[in-house]
């Protein structure tokens, strides 16, 4: 085997001849320990059909590694090899995790925003589906991807997807005791696809929308289905472990305990700690995300007021990833207009969190974007787009003005300030204050002297920012509570709604 | 004195002479009795100033009344005369009560739906802008005018009132044991106008908002003052007492004592009971709307989606009188756009609530419409005339069909239906469908079968009503839930929010 070339956070791969004979998924154990100076991780591999087996690997220190498998299979076992682990090139900035409390970050430091879709199903389409989608994806400005392994069965989502997820007999009967690999061959395939676009996976484990009978196995094949979603997928480090979509409509044939136990099984057996989070149906079924085997909060939630509470409540970076989508179907969920559904980013994220973004316009074939992908036919993915440069733009992840205190505005005046109008801060330098559906004509802040600042007018909507109309106020007018000892900036607006302040020092 | 002829819930009126030595309005007691058969009716009078002395009565039973008077003063004492009760005049309906739990009516049935506005301070403002106020009253269809008995001190609201509650002495100093009569003649003329508009006045009792020592006088004046107004005003039949703007607010010199201590005071002594309330500043210092003085719920808030909850609560008519403002304020709860002042008038509407209009553009004379009335600046109060018309025009009092049984919407449908849109109905035979921000292509509903309906599509901005397109599916679509034995009807929708789809037999 050569000494393959490996960059640092990229994925490394060899593969193996073994047995083919007996159930090579229930027979054969295979790991491999990496090992470089005094770092060593264990990884695990998996089989991959033909008698092929594979181990991959992300290192994440730069220098030369050398591993060596251990397996019940004499042919799989005392592998050994090396790999040299190089600089990352430019465009890779090593995985995503969390950072600064709220925010996520790539293991380089380069600060991570989320601005996601959704496409369910999408690796479920045809090719040609398939490849439009990822065009799509290219022309837009998302960087993450909620995705589901398991094809969905579900309004709207009624074709037969073109690989099944295990072994399937003559009768259509599927063996889930053994996996299809051209099943998660493809869906790697698609994973490595957004690696190389910089676009997060946030990979769905299990779902409740399902015909085929992968939503309700057994407890020991949940187990075995996870533990080869890491062998396979855990080493692209734009893996997130998403367990589910709506695991409070699997509760009846899938307990809280095992959700607690996939938790616990990739707390202890992903050797890349990837993101993990699951996601509800119901406001009221909310996850306990305070387990300490969540890493960041994923929740359906329509009322994104609410992200300032949920910080306080959990304490991790909060991911509302169904704010309700852009659409015209009858459900709710998924029909809100563009301008709501930008509104709705823009609220979430100057309350400290992000959002996720979804398209369900009704289509004479069915495909609606948030399950089949395709291409975008709405209004609000330009507008994600500008307020993901704005915030890439920022210093740093944001803070709520809501409870905090600030050297911008009066103690008094936030309580009513930010009980409607939504606003963060970085440090002292930066703040992003969103109107929403309020068009004050006048609005006032308090700086510290002795600075020069920068005002921004931004429209969300039509996408331009302009420099704001200031006066600093000899005194503050009789309807704002004054600040001592700092003046008083009065901004002239245009007196219309979906307007972002923006303040840089 | 001659025979009067009033009409039912009309307004009688006698004056005596009596003394004006002294304090009047401490040292003087005046009753009358009026009495038609086995009906009798005892009301107070009260100093008008001058040696004047005043009796109102509004009767309410066609035929002959006869009155005699008490008093602690020989002139006033024993008094007696009559008047003649004649049927209404067209116009003329009777007062306004609560009728079938959450709605309201005339005394003689006729429905009465509120669609109020708000003037705070009216009547404090120049004789000429009072009438351009009375003018666009007549031109907008409002019925009801929140109004404040005194005048107002804040920020927009910084003009001295052309008359004082009290008298004043030549320092200005105001005496709290004499009222002016010259103030409360004002004020109750303007009540009467708005009584031949057609408009209920929603009087406002007490308001923090005070530079004259109106807000905080001691409990014996509160009480003196209370039975002052209902002396004076109690028989004007479209009289509503609001015994306070934001009670909270004044709970540190009127403690809730007091309060409760108010409502048992009309309980028992307006011998018309009028509707009582009471509005709150802070939406977690809500007043308990369940005391028996209580006949309706006032309140403040601006989730116009909990009117639900509160119908549930307290079992009375709600009545969001601040869902917030349409105008340029920076305060938020005087910001909204005219499109969302009008979607929450809508929202509340059609969850078996009823909304407060305010106008709060900010004006170079500081002539705001929410404070001081002049002329309309804005766009919702057309929409919410177009909604009143409606409205009226129900076959009854709508109820929410969020949480209640329906025979048009499958039980599973409901919930996610509801827990967005919003919907309410009255009897089987009308429904009145918001879809608010959403833009669904399609809607489904099932109708009990052999009966004719009419639908139609409201375009609650543009103000259009048309038939909407209609088939009559021979099964419903993968998407929705079906509804045993009832046909499925799907309307075709424009796509474009802020629609309302209205069904009746």
């Amino acid at each position: 085997m050569t000494n393959q070339k490996v960059e640092r956070w990229g994925l490394f791969e060899e593969a193996f001849n073994g047995p083919s004979d007996g159930n090579p998924f229930l027979d054969v154990s295979l790991k491999a320990t990496f090992t470089n100076g005094a770092n060593s991780v264990e990884v695990t591999g998996f089989y991959d059909g033909d008698g092929i087996y594979r181990v991959r690997f992300m290192p994440d220190v730069i220098g030369e590694w050398s591993y060596t498998t251990q397996s019940n299979q004499a042919a799989l076992d005392g592998k050994s090899g090396q790999l040299t682990c190089i600089e990352p090139s430019a465009d890779n900035h090593g995985p995503v995790g969390v950072h600064d409390t709220f925010h996520f970050a790539h293991a380089d430091g380069t600060p991570y925003y989320p601005f996601g879709t959704t496409c369910y199903a999408w690796t479920h389409q045809t090719e040609e589906l398939q490849e439009q989608t990822l065009k799509t994806l290219e022309e837009a400005s998302f960087n993450k991807m909620r995705m589901c392994v398991f094809p969905k069965d579900y309004p709207f989502n009624k074709n037969e997807p073109p690989y099944y997820a295990f072994e399937r007999n003559e009768a259509g009967e599927e063996d889930h005791s053994r996996f299809n690999p051209v099943f998660f061959q493809h869906f790697e395939k698609r994973v490595g696809q957004l690696l190389e676009m910089g676009i997060e996976a946030d990979i769905i484990i299990w779902h409740p929308y399902d015909r085929w009978g992968y939503a309700n196995m057994d407890e020991e094949t949940d187990y075995r289905y996870l533990r080869y979603l890491v062998a396979r997928l855990g080493a692209y480090r734009n893996v997130w472990w998403s367990l589910a979509n709506e695991y409070d409509f699997m509760l009846e044939y899938k307990p809280m305990e095992r959700w607690d136990n996939f938790f616990q099984i990739l707390l202890n057996e992903d050797p890349y700690d990837r993101l993990r989070s699951i996601h509800q149906g119901h406001p009221e079924d909310m996850y306990d995300h305070n387990k300490p085997g969540v890493t960041h909060v994923c929740i359906q939630h329509v009322d994104v007021r609410q992200v300032v509470e949920w910080r306080k409540t959990y304490g991790k970076p909060i991911v509302d990833d169904e704010l309700q989508y852009e659409g015209d179907i009858v459900y709710p969920w998924g029909g809100i207009t563009a301008e709501e559904e930008t509104h709705r980013f823009w609220f979430i994220v100057t309350n400290g969190g992000y959002g996720g973004h979804g398209e369900t316009y009704m289509h004479s074939d069915d495909i609606l974007w948030w399950a089949k992908g395709g291409v975008l036919h709405g209004e609000s993915w330009k507008r994600v787009g500008f307020l993901r440069e704005i915030i890439e733009d920022a210093p740093g992840g944001l803070s709520p003005h809501q409870g905090a205190d600030s050297n911008v505005f009066p103690q008094r005046m936030s309580r009513w300030l930010w009980s409607q109008y939504s606003g963060a801060y970085h440090g002292d330098d930066y703040h992003l204050i969103y109107l929403g559906v309020y068009q004050p004509a006048r609005f006032l802040l308090w700086l510290p002297v002795d600075d020069a600042y920068q005002f921004d007018v931004i429209d969300t909507w039509n996408m331009t920012i302009e420099p704001a109309q200031v006066s600093v106020l000899s005194e503050p007018p009789d309807y704002a509570y004054p600040f001592p000892e700092q003046p008083t900036y009065e901004l002239i607006l245009p007196g219309k709604p979906y307007l972002a302040l923006r303040i840089r020092k």
